[in-house]
């Protein structure tokens, strides 16, 4: 740290990504990535934009990418608002709807909440999740804080049905509740249908995972034509370029094969499946999941030791220090051979423990 | 606006970027951005890591970037910080060092140092420039705040020697001065070798002006390398993937065609030393600019409209409604050619005034 760093950042602690290991390669089960690359259109896209237009800036309004978003999901473009990956729509939401009353979120979620809680000294209230690790809807009635809340949930995977946070949108009329819908195309409700009905509701969801674009960082949301406007300002005076034009002409491809992406999903959807029966047999505890990943404890095997195990046999996964959940791996579905790979692995390793 | 905003961004007048019309075809010199395209290297390393790699994240830490540019900048790589485009880089360093004691930049300057400064509640003194547009220098010294120079100027073009850069960075030991050489390749010198020597000094450059890839958006710095970890934690608390893929792979491959760019430079600046003498020839105050651009008035006919009669006529230039700039336009030096029609355009235009 400098000397110069204002003392208001001294203290913060920034949020720490999954490993990025470069050493070997490994079955890559720990960020929650999809297995299977853009569709061919997509890079079309990518390798004529590039040669045709990179010394010019990108659209600032990503007018085109807007009104395929909204022409896909039937809304209209200015309900619509994109960004450089769904951190960023996240980051700016918290600066515009969170700081006068603060916010509200459970203690297991998305790690980088209580981050951009610190990064603007929001008054941050955590609610812990059940013992089953669902979220007690009851905590977030009337709060009089934005609400956040990831669904499906991460990293648990485990998902609320649209009518329950319809009854959490109604019930905080006054502020605005943030969906993050980074997983729901693994099988969970989006909130989408709700949109024209509540002013107060911010839905983000991503290219990183259902659309196979992680490394091309694109984040998008929906909400009322109000709060599109907001973020808009706080975009205008932080980053106004902050998409960049191989992004923009990958994510208006990607619309068009829209087909191929869901294809996808269905496969993870059933390899993810597939593990979670594998594991109940080896004697895990593997919570329901709607996502693209699983999270799972063995019932007599430590979590930190499995995480170990797994690596040290080239396998990745996700492990958290974080005291309700230091026994769980969270492990992303990755190919049906990556995953029965996976499995046989962990078969071996348990296998020496008995 | 919505009723959600917090009331701290409620009078935020956001950045303005210059215009990007769709509805014809410009000769557009209103962005500074390159006339030519990025090199062949550049190109093919986009398209293999689109094939290859799109769906697993970005490097966060941007590793073997910063290593390419630490070694052909002759730093050390933890004296490199890279982000989504130079805004991003100002908008963290602003953040990061501007908040105890204030910034301090001049009257007329990049447009954008005022947003961040209103976004992050700063407190701002502003300088006016000399009556030539110089910067008076004296008024940056012993500030006691974060000092904010473009090196050239924008919307000037005027350069301080590095000596002068140097005095104002020894008078200010107590504040980050940051030096944005966003235009430095066009002429100007590069505070660079007054790294070693100061640790209060953070110089911001950009892939998007003398490396053609506007649109791919890529901002570096250099500075001590406590305040590159300052730059970080930011960044790690906002959006730690912040540059995409496809981004890093063209600027790590951009540095292996160094020679192209710096070719496209020289064009550049022989392009512009003929168009200033064209302009000078047609009546017009040019000033004497070290960037990709002229800032020019003409002694008899008004700034707004030169911009609009050239418009009509297919050229796209920047005007400004700031009352001291009001009568100049600020021109991208294009290609020769380009700069050939513009002011073969301007005598036609100029010739019904008289």
């Amino acid at each position: 740290m400098s000397r110069f760093l204002s003392a208001e950042y001294r203290a913060l602690e920034e949020y720490v990504p999954g490993e990025q290991p470069k050493e070997r390669t490994y079955i890559k089960l720990n960020t929650n990535e999809s297995p299977f690359p853009p569709s061919p259109l997509t890079m079309d896209a990518i390798n004529r934009e590039a040669a045709e237009k990179l010394c010019l800036y990108s659209d600032p309004e990503s007018r085109a990418l807007k009104e395929g978003l909204a022409s896909l999901y039937g809304v209209v473009p200015n309900e619509v608002f994109v960004s450089n990956g769904s951190d960023d729509i996240l980051n700016f939401a918290f600066m515009a709807f969170g700081k006068e009353n603060g916010v509200v979120f459970p203690d297991i979620t998305y790690g980088f909440y209580k981050v951009f809680a610190e990064l603007h000294h929001l008054d941050a209230k955590i609610v812990p999740l059940n013992d089953d690790f669902t979220v007690p809807k009851q905590a977030f009635l009337n709060t009089g804080r934005m609400v956040v809340l990831a669904n499906p949930n991460a990293p648990t995977g485990i998902a609320l049905g649209v009518g329950e946070i319809e009854e959490i949108v109604a019930a905080n009329p006054n502020a605005v509740v943030l969906i993050d819908e980074a997983y729901v195309d693994f099988g969970a409700e989006s909130a989408l249908p709700l949109l024209k009905k509540y002013d107060n509701l911010l839905i983000v969801q991503t290219y990183s995972k259902s659309r196979s674009m992680a490394g091309a960082r694109l984040g998008f949301a929906f909400g009322n034509a109000e709060i599109i406007k907001d973020l808009e300002k706080i975009k205008y005076s932080t980053n106004p370029y902050n998409v960049n034009r191989l992004t923009q002409a990958a994510g208006l491809a990607a619309l068009k094969e829209d087909g191929y992406y869901k294809g996808n999903c269905k496969r993870i959807i059933l390899a993810r499946e597939w593990t979670r029966e594998a594991l109940l047999s080896l004697g895990f505890t593997v919570l329901s999941s709607s996502a693209n990943f699983l999270f799972a404890k063995h019932d007599k095997v430590s979590g930190e030791y499995i995480y170990r195990a797994l690596k040290e046999n080239g396998v990745l996964v996700r492990h958290f220090t974080a005291p309700r959940i230091c026994e769980y791996n969270r492990i992303t579905i990755g190919t049906e051979e990556q995953m029965r790979t996976m499995v046989d692995i962990l078969r071996n390793i348990l296998k020496g423990e008995e």
